[in-house]
């Protein structure tokens, strides 16, 4: 082990938040190395060491997380709607893979696994909103449910074998290096529709209200988990405050000063109608709080997108 | 579709609760098939169709299930204390078998399903004791994870799919067709060694509290959460109360008039200290009551074993 080893990897670093979490690292002087099938930003991971691997390849893995006491594990290989298309699939992929990451990182001495979930989804539909992390946790989604059956397994290999977790269950988050086109972040999807002069398709009526979090803050949250000595493991991370998708979009018009072409379609099945998340744990036990509101997030992305020309 | 086509399918028909189960049925009039890898009792289950085959095999169980409207979901391919030695596949003769389950039970348009979870574990240690269905669960076994799983699944098929189902969380069961040696049923060991003069291995100090509930009254619960039609799903099935071990011993040796010999071993980690389920629900929504006082479940138990001299 040199002096450069990397002391903790993000898994999935080559994503949306990966990028934004190992950007961060990097700057304030982490060793730190990214793994993921693919890097969609690979010149804005500078002093990054970047290692091309798949989830699903235990020796990939385990090389990649080495001598490292701190893995992020931000792998999820479906978005939503396809897990619920490929439900076997989905768990192999996923849980059985985080299973296998589960026993490198105890055969490695890892030290702590940060994972995020999905605080959006694990709960499902729930009489509790804002939602607690106490609330039930009955996932309409094959994928909250195979993002709650990771969490429980991390549960598990703490109470057997020390290694220590924790787990944010992040909102829906939006921000720079999100891009379109994959089903999920419904900001870069509309920022793209409005920069390219697209129709922007409402899933519903617009009314499903979701709970928007800037990735900067996010990132802020990972790592404060990653340090975390509380008794708590699981924290929700979000803005506490619901939009419902016309409200996103006027706002949206307002930080870009155009008007945005909107057609409805069906609602999706696996939606709930609200999410909101209760965040009070993370501000009394993390000390975290999230920094950005929600129209400097839209700002701070819009001008992301138009310094790259995407 | 012949007169003689069963209505209802137990998977895992030829274990200890599944022959429990079809015998009741067979003997209410019912047209049952039993599905498994293997018949412990073949001369018990005079008027139950038996169809061997594999859980796993998706083919043997579309044909199991055939044109039954109700399912019950007796199967797990593990003991609690394998699955923690093979979580993976455990996962994937559990999970992933009880997917393939939904996916043809849907195709076949069963009705119902109802499935066996494990009151004793799915809710890991826990201040709330009787436990309600409604704590926390974070079980400290993988067994737990993968029963606790396959719970959320059966939700997601109804919300989907309209495909109804019921969970019973069952408590440690005891009775009749019950044996020895596959780490389960401490009740079968112990009579097994009172009956063969060995000595019982206590694990741990013997005061691990357990809530026993008696075979026949799980039966009963079963056949009322085929046909509950109540808003709840999920129901604890157990006495309500607690026994630890030497309790067990002491009532034990007064209904077989003996002293057993035992001998203290290492406690399991993944035993909790306590388990008691508190089964208000299922009193109010299902209108069931355990019939059996532990010490008739005990004499009866006792006296099957005799006329068998296994």
């Amino acid at each position: 082990m040199t002096e450069r080893e990397p002391t903790c990897v993000v898994l999935g670093g080559g994503g949306f938040l990966g990028v934004n979490l190992c950007r961060r690292l990097a700057s304030s002087g982490a060793r730190v190395r990214a793994f993921g099938r693919r890097c969609l930003f690979p010149q804005d991971l500078a002093g990054v060491e970047w290692r091309q691997g798949d989830f699903g390849d235990a020796a990939a893995l385990a090389s990649a997380i080495g001598s490292c006491e701190t893995v992020f594990h931000l792998v999820h290989t479906y978005m939503p709607q396809s897990a619920d298309l490929n439900m076997a699939e989905d768990v192999r992929q996923n849980v059985i893979s985080s299973l296998a990451l589960l026993e490198i990182s105890r055969k490695l001495k890892v030290k702590r696994i940060v994972f995020v979930s999905s605080g959006g989804i694990v709960y499902g539909p729930t009489p509790h909103v804002p939602t607690p992390e106490t609330a039930a946790t009955d996932p309409i989604s094959a994928y909250g449910i195979s993002k709650l059956t990771i969490e429980k397994y991390l549960r598990l290999y703490e109470h057997h074998h020390g290694l220590t977790f924790r787990v944010l269950r992040v909102a829906n988050l939006f921000g720079p290096f999100q891009l379109p086109g994959k089903n999920q972040g419904v900001i870069a999807a509309l920022i793209s529709c409005a920069l390219h002069n697209k129709e922007f398709e409402i899933w519903g009526d617009g009314s499903a209200i979701r709970d928007y979090i800037y990735v900067d803050d996010v990132v802020d949250a990972l790592l404060l988990a990653a340090t975390d000595e509380s008794e708590e493991r699981i924290f929700n991370i979000g803005s506490g405050q619901g939009r419902d998708l016309l409200q996103v979009i006027a706002d949206l018009e307002a930080s870009l000063g155009i008007k945005l072409a909107v057609r409805r379609t069906k609602g999706r099945l696996l939606d709930v109608p609200v999410s909101i998340l209760a965040v009070e744990r993370a501000y009394s036990i993390l000390g975290w709080k999230p920094r950005t509101p929600f129209d400097v997030g839209i700002k701070q992305t819009v001008a992301w997108w138009r310094s790259r020309a995407i």
